[in-house]
């Protein structure tokens, strides 16, 4: 695959659109809804704008939609016939693109990205499905231009790895927005709490996190355990993912 | 503060003693119940190895008792007279250092070290309180020789710190834990969330992670959450965990 047709103008398509180019990728065009978007984002990686899905280019080898999950199905739908389509989300099924005149894969880079910031794509895992195996291999090499780590998972493995994210990404963050709401109300700042958080987080990815465990509830330290809940009483709600995930901990340590 | 003896000889006193030894802190004396340990660590910091807290030397300025939590009562109760004594815990009050016969503080690195892995220790918040001003800012002082992050803190935040660091860091890696296992069950690594795991801990050292959230929760995408609580159903207890930060992070957005 030579050239390559981005749906969206959002975080993911402007970083996959650069990433791309900078891998000397044709960008052929960049599709927004908003035409001032689309072209915001083309003439960085010297493409066409468009904001018009049926007019689209068929001079290219490839549609990659990155557009919200929401929209995904009704941007498929719309896009001119022949052309193999992709999509770049850990939540939508594959068979969501489907439709007789043409090929439907995934491009999944399983990361979170920021307008501003940049990217090392060499270590974003990429997630390759597709409706045939010679896309399938299209795919996969597309992804290898740009990461080390590119993978074949298929639609329920990946359904299975966007809940795990659920877990290990979206619900530490609300732990994180619990440590620093009960330190705001005791005139602490989080910031005092930063240096462990990310050694937490990279103790975890350098070995097995069940055995890592730390704190009152693997030592079984009730005392603590108690303590700790007292002095959450003024959130019955914080109380009960406490006692639950003090409970979780436990149950695991002894299995 | 010129000289130190640290009492202990695991991972944090291993760090501290090493740490305070290069910022030309004598260290006079390591204590241990078991002497080789104890010699170990002594022969790193240039300092005598002890195994007898009774017999422990004088000759300081100031013993950090730097042990188990469950063991700081005990060690402290048969330390000789007269010198200032500290623990380096987040979750033993000061007042259990107490004795008519001597100063009492608290000297508090918030980071959790590993016994191989150097650190660096200008980043470490430090939390500081003393029974009396002069040994607070004495050691406030032998902190800021170590750290640029100090702190005074008294007893109360600082067991606020230690249960909001069960949240931040605590129950965050048990979410690892679990993502891990359901990763694992379907065949597939821990490994491919690393990067997204080490962005989300990074994006909430950068700014406040309650504006961060992301995930199908805030966005109240029932689909998915419905979905998702389905393909949990081999584990009740991840399900009740899941819908109960599910409705905390969709009540924290709604107020």
């Amino acid at each position: 695959m030579k050239r390559v047709t981005l749906i969206g103008s959002g975080n993911v398509a402007s970083h996959l659109a650069t990433a791309l180019h900078h891998a000397s990728i044709q960008i052929v065009e960049v599709y927004s809804r908003n035409l001032e978007n689309a072209e915001a984002l083309a003439q960085k990686v010297q493409a066409n704008p468009c904001n018009s899905l049926v007019e689209l280019s068929v001079e290219t080898d490839l549609y990659i939609i990155a557009v919200s999950d929401k929209s995904i199905a009704p941007v498929a739908a719309e896009l001119p016939q022949g052309i193999p389509v992709t999509h770049t989300s850990g939540s939508i099924a594959m068979q969501t693109l489907e439709r007789t005149d043409r090929e439907i894969g995934i491009f999944y880079p399983l990361q979170t990205f920021t307008k501003e910031k940049t990217v090392d794509w060499s270590t974003i895992p990429f997630c390759i499905e597709a409706s045939n195996e010679a896309l399938h291999d299209q795919l996969f090499a597309l992804a290898q231009l740009l990461s080390k780590e590119v993978y074949s998972v298929d639609s329920e493995q990946r359904a299975k790895l966007h809940l795990a994210a659920v877990f290990a990404c979206n619900f530490s963050n609300h732990m994180y927005a619990i440590a620093a709401e009960l330190l705001e109300e005791n005139g602490l700042d989080l910031k005092l709490l930063h240096p462990l958080l990310l050694e937490t987080a990279a103790k975890a990815t350098a070995g097995d996190p069940a055995q890592l465990q730390t704190g009152p509830a693997i030592r079984k330290d009730d005392k603590v355990l108690q303590h700790q809940l007292e002095a959450l009483s003024a959130h019955p709600n914080y109380q009960k993912i406490y006692t639950l995930i003090s409970d979780s901990i436990q149950q695991s340590s002894d299995t």
